[in-house]
């Protein structure tokens, strides 16, 4: 089975990082792709660099040539999931709504911790709109740049101090709200002695579940594929600021 | 990795069926172990015979001396999900919740279609506190008895009608509502052009997928160990009626 | 008017304690009659215990002779309710709810004060399929034992602390969330200065209600009647562990 | 015990029909007192007559000297309830929550039967707002006027047709939504086979219900007594138009 | 255009208070005329001020010749404003969804500073029947009676110290909970660096814009025009105690 | 006031057609400027061109020089909004939401009609992210292409027959669910006897009330500015396919 796994912003050793994570927690007879878009944000923070990365993740799916199975998007809380639906005819698992499935499976109330507040609003919306946000407890937010994300001790304990704080709002279980924390998660789940989901590992085994039982998404409704029309994807090359 | 699949009644034929429906879903190195209550009653249908359900399952469960890796509950709609996850230290995937999530992913709604209208109140309550209520747009009866469905086209009729009231409600992937549809899936996909959720395959991938990241069910809060105390399991054997 | 009340657990000193409840509530022409499971645990603390208390409470229901006009359910927060339903001809009060509706008529918002912490969610979904939970501002545990809920001071202390912390997340009455607490009722409303509601006695009131007016369940959809089939009540005597 | 009953409207006979129901739900030791306005709407159909409404019977209570163990209101949708709370030193039981508290006891959805289709945003928001509008199927009209309600075969087709409406959008039990209408109850409960709840008698049932337990509303919070401050109720008798 | 704003109580001096600001906010071929209800409560602080409010304000609109473009209904949490709706030919907007819906389209989550903390309820329903309550993250009293609020720094301080709650529960953007507060939010928004809405000039921009487009009130369905009927606005002259 | 309306695709005619609606409802001292985006998709129907129309008209917006007084995006149920309100700081008003708003003022439930059937899911997230879905009876489509929607017979013929079925639903007001409608608004509303809201009409009137307020967007939390970091707004001139 071939998964293609989107990065949502143009920094490659994030995704790097990531096909790492995707690749720890793939069967046996899965490979993993990583894709790195060739425009939009260096790094998704806020909704402007949600919106920008959605269309440039979009395009780089479009002219993927593939082949693969399906397609895991790893941008915790961002845009584009339903579109990578409509675009593509393999399943599409997003990380965000990933690690809230699982989740779910292993506490009653489950807490997210991300990296800035600012991108609170968009991971809730995301959670909503998936279907999958009635056992959120909490969204909290470390007040680290996605960039800052590293395996430092630093890092450790902003992770811990904002996974208290989901507890205490009543979180059973914690989800790592960015991608790129695959380290991460042995050492959150050891000192707090919870589960801890990260969202890559989790969209893999959901794709690789959704592949391995031959289902895909309804073109019925909501997902009907793309129509036909005149699409552009970034300005004309004299336009460009 | 052994998966131990516990039928909700003690209709061993079903719980054939049912085997053979996770046998089909499991990856490689899966093997599958059906467990038949000893007692309960020979179909769930409502609440007294879910009630009754859940205490068998979990005696069934306490006195099963394993190994094993994870447990699929395979009554749709029965209660019990929540004593198991308190019971066993290995992750507890439940069929009616199972299906529901993967189905979150394939579609903007989901309908359930069951077999008798009566059990319609307990596959909502069962969404809804595991969760995963809000993108269902119908629970639909088909009308059948749990241990009348079968491979016939009259089964395969009765499913048809009832898909077509659950899309005409919003529903844009279906999950079959009872344990032993698998040979159905198949047929009721075809013939609507839509994806059909099984439970059991879908609990069956949820659990390799939690048993694969090594993910289990978190003791803080709503499922820790149960307390050490007198409980007895039925009745005294010269009490019964 | 009779009204069979039903301890959810097999201590029988628990049952007293419940019965002189019921009592003191009931109306002159109202006779109580307690019920002690044969089987089941002595306490129910947790989901494991509920399921097992439910099937066992249905089976002492299901064997007890009568005659009776009302079932009032005296565990709090745990399982059966619907299943009584099913089985009985005349009304069934849960004390659960029972508190819920009148706290309801008592102030915009009300508080739980309970046990253990880890029986909030069985209390939370109770309320919630009950459909009285919309006015609910917390649920809060004590960490008493239900075996060691007494009338001594030190309960009383915790139950005002607990309902402190109600009150500090907008509770406006309180609810005594567990059986057999009559006596503590008094002292907690006198030292808050706040209405506190008693289960037991809310459900015989409400069940002396239902039986004076001459209303009993609709078996239109979710109660109907069991169906007629084979079930059995525990394991055969000679498999018992 | 003694019961205060206040019409929400100036219609004497429709006073006289309210505490027949009343009485004939009251238990032996009870005494109801009928109570009409003595301004405001012949009947409320509608917000502006609810509001008007509202202001007259404050006034009708606010002047009445009783003594009373208990109001009942009986307008079933109307406005006035909180009010009447912060006013009177007992409990105060609202028609419309009462109906549809013990409506919840019955079945799992309840429906309400009502006069024009104009009320039913004021009985869902009254629902609502009392906490008890989880389980209501669906709010119904009847397009008969409040004083058209009577005894006759026209009135009980009325009923019968509206609540059929309701029972096909899931309601297994059905609340009559108007005051008034206690000779109607016993004969669409035998059309349909169904529980009817009238809310008269509902609403006598829980106050002595509360009244019995001792039980009034909580001062903390929403419901404290009014400020002493300058009011007055109605125009000065030369500006009347 | 002409627009007309009732004061929900009987002094005066709020009434010009209120018109100040209502002239403020208003565009340039915009007049206000403030009306004074003849009866009813000096302030409304609470359920029965409100009930008795809402018929005042209705008796007053109802009384008054005009002629005029729209009502701009200036209590914060009052009743009345569907009773309005139905009174009138031309659109009715209220202060409380006024600055509600404004404060959508500037953040994320809005808060409401008020004055007691018994008028809480009353706002969060107000909010929840204009159906803008979704993006509520509090209601906070500062403990200031209505007639209290001024210009004075202890006015300001108070707000403030109310406003940093409501911020701490997720508000992005403040919602002045009172009419006449107009000369406060200047300085709050500027002590808070946050967008601060004050219903009185979001009402008249509403009532502007609605004019501007021709819409008015549906008369389909909930607000269709009152019923001719007998009406009394306030008790008999020799009755009045 | 300058007011800048943002198309969402790329088809000028439907910006003049867009404009135009906006003139019209725009005050004697507004002057309106309407932007097409130089890339993106010739029409917005679905999830990938609503993803791939936010990123344009964000990359417009941004190189937009300007100066403006408020933003009105006039894309109906499409993505960007929030991006929109972190990029500029001036008031962003969508047209979605926009007509929401005041169709709350007009009646208890309002409901939309748009173009094609799949866009209905990108509405309801649209208002319910916006916080006003509340009163959202139905969104509705008349299958008609967004280029297809002209003034001909045949589009107001579909839109009375789509606007009926969300009347059924309880609609009492209507609100266009596409831009450049403005012409329909007048025809529907008179054939159907209801308020009828024109997106593009009502994000203006907002806009002019925010921009007269001196209300713009907060910067607390949610819609922070943009963090500086490398972003780049299309693929390399040489990488287009």
């Amino acid at each position: 089975m071939r998964i293609v796994v989107t990065n949502c912003n143009t920094t490659r050793a994030m995704t790097d990082e990531i096909v790492r994570g995707a690749r720890a927690a793939a069967g046996p007879g899965t490979t993993v792709t990583g894709l790195t878009p060739a425009w939009g944000p260096e790094s998704a923070e806020g909704w402007l660099d949600s919106h920008l990365s959605a269309a440039a993740v979009l395009d780089t799916l479009r002219t993927y040539e593939g082949p693969y199975d399906a397609v895991v998007m790893a941008g915790f809380g961002e845009h584009g999931r339903e579109g990578a639906r409509e675009l593509v005819d393999v399943p599409v698992v997003d990380i965000t709504e990933a690690a809230a499935h699982l989740a779910c499976l292993l506490g009653r109330r489950y807490g997210v911790v991300t990296t800035l507040d600012r991108s609170r609003g968009q991971i809730e919306d995301s959670l909503r709109t998936a279907g999958v946000d009635r056992n959120c407890a909490a969204v909290v937010g470390t007040g680290l740049h996605v960039l800052d994300v590293d395996a430092s001790l630093r890092t450790e304990e902003a992770f811990v101090a904002a996974a208290e704080r989901a507890c205490a709002a009543g979180a059973e279980v914690l989800v790592l709200g960015c991608a790129g924390m695959t380290g991460l998660r042995r050492a959150v789940a050891d000192r707090l002695g919870l589960p801890v989901v990260d969202g890559v590992a989790a969209a893999v085994k959901l794709a690789e579940s959704l592949v391995g039982l031959g289902l895909t998404t309804s073109r019925a409704g909501g997902y009907a594929k793309p129509l036909p029309k005149r699409r552009s994807w970034g300005a004309p090359a004299d336009d460009r600021p």
